[in-house]
């Protein structure tokens, strides 16, 4: 179970000025909906959101947020991909924020379909090469991550904090009330999303390749969109385990079978 | 150019009973938001819509609709995958029409995300199994499109039409004021086609095995979300094509390429 003093967020990095928090869960989880989680980077006063979600979860994100920092302080919005529970509330947070969107450049003709978007607030991560830099001297790095699942996807690496945002990379969902925020039992976890993984990702040949590079940055945690943070050694064994996974269309006699 | 008579749908298929309807074109192309083409089948005076699409389009698509059968015969609406130009507009259509939703069970838990959605109303295309009947005797059929692009994919055989939908698969995207309704010369569309079945696709080895499930129901039409409907020779010719395309993690040195 999560802590209740923890449903309303969590400071996971802090040194400061530099800030990577949790924003919460729903304190009732609702049946039949896959469950998102949303995260906050504070860099002195200055706020980036990480696919902080479709229409009916903006209420509770922007309360959560705006206790963090302003809404006006927000200057950038990290979508990993086009799905809607990660980007279907653009237009609400366009409103609320003065945030650019920072999407693949697969997405951007896409996202107008949403509603009411002002291309001009939407920046391609393809653009800006491979990161950029934040007031304190902090770094964010975007990571490829394509077919994984989405053509288009990005993770996000925040350089300070150690902790990479993964999108739907190691997303699980567990048994309702048994939700943990932290994962520090890989194999205990891995009931709960080796299926997503061997049916949403598109091949071992991308899952290969995003451990490897994921490795080589040593993050201390994996925070995914879905399911909880990884932490320490559960870390690594996921990436060890993902690297070997055969998944998508190396099964495609069972996704396409007569 | 689409001929002005045109602009406002046309019937592809006709014999009394049965018709699978072309909805039209916006009129007003606008710049910087991929364009999409929405289907009608009306079979003994009961409807189905294919992708229809996302918030902004609903007026037009439901306006075009109307003119051919009233909202309330409207039976099914079928969902290639999830995509926000494909079923964004999910919550306006169950909201103007009695229509079940048919999607792959792979988005049953994120169509919510669009905003408030009756499960209910939700079918999984892989619990109908290879299709279903309309009171016709006519059969529409699901052929899996996995991996092409999105991991939970169909396209939609109407078996009397002879009219594949293909959802994402066979789009173009024609430079302003070249659009045509039908593509007849496969190579002369190529250039506008290449590059997305390149990058969206996940792999050769689904391009193949569709186009080979595809081949053998011998579609007199080809008939995608965006771009335009390939008909006789040039569907054969556009799935040779497709049976050898290298695409997706076969270019994996492309897409992460460090």
């Amino acid at each position: 179970m999560i802590d209740r003093g923890d449903l309303n967020g969590k400071i996971l990095f802090d040194d400061g000025e530099h800030q990577f928090i949790w924003l919460g869960a729903d304190s009732d989880f609702r049946r039949g909906v896959v469950q998102t989680m949303q995260y906050l980077i504070v860099d002195k006063g200055r706020g980036w959101l990480l696919d902080p979600g479709g229409v009916h979860l903006f209420s509770r994100v922007v309360a959560s947020a705006s206790r963090y920092i302003p809404m006006d302080r927000i200057e950038g919005i990290f979508f990993s991909h086009q799905d809607p529970d990660v980007s279907s509330g653009i237009a609400l947070w366009l409103g609320v924020t003065p945030a650019k969107i920072y999407i693949s450049e697969l997405w951007l003709r896409f996202l107008p379909h949403f509603g009411i978007v002002d291309g001009s607030r939407v920046t391609s991560i393809e653009g800006l090469g491979k990161g950029l830099g934040l007031g304190s001297g902090a770094r964010l790095s975007f990571v490829p991550s394509h077919f994984m699942h989405s053509p288009g996807a990005f993770s996000l690496y925040d350089e300070r904090a150690k902790i990479l945002f993964s999108g739907d990379i190691g997303a699980a969902v567990f048994p309702d009330g048994q939700e943990e925020l932290f994962i520090d039992d890989f194999r205990a976890a891995l009931p709960h999303l080796e299926g997503f993984h061997k049916r949403f990702i598109a091949s071992n040949v991308v899952a290969k390749r995003w451990s490897e590079i994921v490795g080589r940055l040593e993050p201390a945690m994996i925070a995914p969109q879905h399911g909880g943070v990884y932490r320490g050694q559960a870390a690594k064994d996921f990436l060890s385990w993902l690297s070997g996974l055969r998944c998508g269309v190396d099964l495609v006699d069972e996704l396409y079978k007569s």
